[in-house]
């Protein structure tokens, strides 16, 4: 959520003069992403995202995302499409850094998301999935399982000072995780991380996912899991179990889910909160000086952990017997 | 440089639906503006800016910007114009602040400004004193002479931490400003604060000035001598005389300065460094726990400073004798 890179005027328009988009008419550094930096500008060709990716994203992972947005676009998906050099590249270097430019989407993302809107994105996670079932490449999920138990030692014994208790509780959850993650389950493309940030609405009508940066091939139904986690709870931290039905509802009318999928949704629920309060627990323990940055709080994914710890079935998640 | 002020989606559309922009379609929180939170709203009217005033600005100030900005644009000034509600008011109330719509305005900044930049900064700037003539409202400049020796004061013992001797320098240009301030020169509406980042340029063309905020009721030579500091420096502070020069010469090829005018620049000069050298410093001192935004570096000015107190007359900024 900040301007990490600051682009000079003529450095960007020698960038721009290796695409067909005119001249440059205005750069506007914009508060989106958590992990890049972007700018949105104005050319005689129109509005486009530029974004410079920092040091969090692997340049070796980003042929992987561009091509998989070109994909999922290709197909229908309202995704950020890649802008291509006249070259035929999608990916520059500017300001020292990885850049590429997509276009602009319309739309909001929301703070309070409805039913409606959960219902929106079960479906748009059920298209994703079945869209990115041709795409050729892969990249394993680094935040899956066996990425876990790094993350618990990098936060390390400060573990306790966030919530007591908190170290006993992360030993016990990945010692589940590793002997019980299901395995054999659809995989394929996930997003990996459909938090509210990342999905533009128009009203109650979504109009696009963006921040593809996480993507992977791994389970499709852990990201059915992450998208509980981010959508589905009340700011109390209690499950809401009409909007987790209305998600769970609209992605099956797109891709039904397998007899094995609905059984290991609490696990890979309770999996997905896990990645979620590592991340956000390293981060909060490892925030920089003079950060620009507020790290998120890592207690709300433990509420959440919680709860899933509680759930038995599908069913706790609003999806009938 | 910072969005202080989280707007929501609902919150923004029952905002929009009092002015005669369309649907909402986009809104990004933009790194523009120091002092309030700026976004840029697509809407199927266009693009536009959308300002939240924060607790810097007084509020029983924002008629005289708004009205200003609306009087600049009417006489053919590249400013943001203030958008009108269906009631005909321009200011209004959003997320608890006041709050204005303006006009995008296309164009960038340039960090390091050429002469040709600073000539049109100086055409701009006679171009922006001879629109405001007319016009009707007035506002003090609270941070004129007077304004400086409580600024002094609120830095106090702790000033000569930030460079040794600084107190004592201070003392005496505070002592310089307060018994030799030019009076009596032409005095109308002036910026005040016509650094690069509130001008854009397409190319060496400039396309619009911003930020109206610090506008004010003075000395129009005094606008011309915080230009000179913003624009004719260079980064290891040396005074770029061609620069000046190029300042100087556009402006009066729009307004050409009177004897007296030109005769109190050096001192006006100096006392333009003092009054950012003192705003910087009391930033300096206190940066908020957790600040988002980090304090301009005071010494920038106190070298500028130290500059003026060697110039002897308008010709030391290039005007020709």
């Amino acid at each position: 959520m900040a301007v990490y890179t600051d682009v000079g005027t003529d450095e960007l328009s020698a960038f721009l003069d290796l695409y067909d988009l005119g001249q440059l008419l205005s750069c506007k550094g914009i508060a989106e992403g958590v992990e890049n930096t972007n700018y949105l500008i104005h050319t005689t060709a129109g509005y486009f995202i530029l974004t410079l990716y920092e040091k969090r994203v692997d340049p070796d992972d980003l042929p992987f995302f561009i091509a998989l947005m070109e994909h999922l676009a290709d197909r229908g998906l309202t995704c950020p499409l890649p802008v291509k050099t006249k070259g035929g590249t999608a990916l520059g270097t500017l300001a020292g850094r990885p850049a590429a430019i997509v276009t602009f989407l319309d739309g909001m993302s929301v703070r309070r998301p409805s039913a409606e809107h959960c219902g929106e994105v079960g479906a748009a996670l059920a298209r994703l999935h079945l869209a990115g079932a041709d795409f050729a490449m892969t990249r394993a999920n680094a935040l899956s399982v066996a990425g876990w138990r790094p993350l618990a030692k990098r936060a390390g014994y400060r573990t306790d000072t966030v919530a007591p208790g908190l170290g006993a509780l992360i030993a016990e959850e990945l010692a589940v995780a590793e002997t019980s993650w299901p395995s054999g389950l659809p995989a394929g493309v996930i997003h990996a991380d459909l938090f509210p940030d990342n999905v533009f609405f128009l009203g109650n009508r979504l109009s696009g996912l963006i921040d593809f940066y996480f993507a992977c091939t791994d389970t499709l139904a852990y990201d059915i899991a992450v998208g509980l986690n981010a959508w589905c709870f009340e700011p109390d931290a209690s499950f809401n179990v009409t909007k987790g039905r209305a998600l769970l509802q609209r992605y099956e009318a797109v891709r039904p889910l397998s007899a094995a999928e609905r059984d290991a949704l609490p696990l890979l629920c309770r999996g997905a909160a896990l990645r979620f309060l590592l991340t956000r627990l390293v981060d909060w323990l490892n925030v920089p000086a003079g950060a620009l940055v507020r790290p998120k709080d890592p207690i709300e994914y433990l509420k959440k952990l919680r709860f899933h710890r509680y759930a038995s079935s599908a069913r706790d998640y609003g999806l009938a017997a």
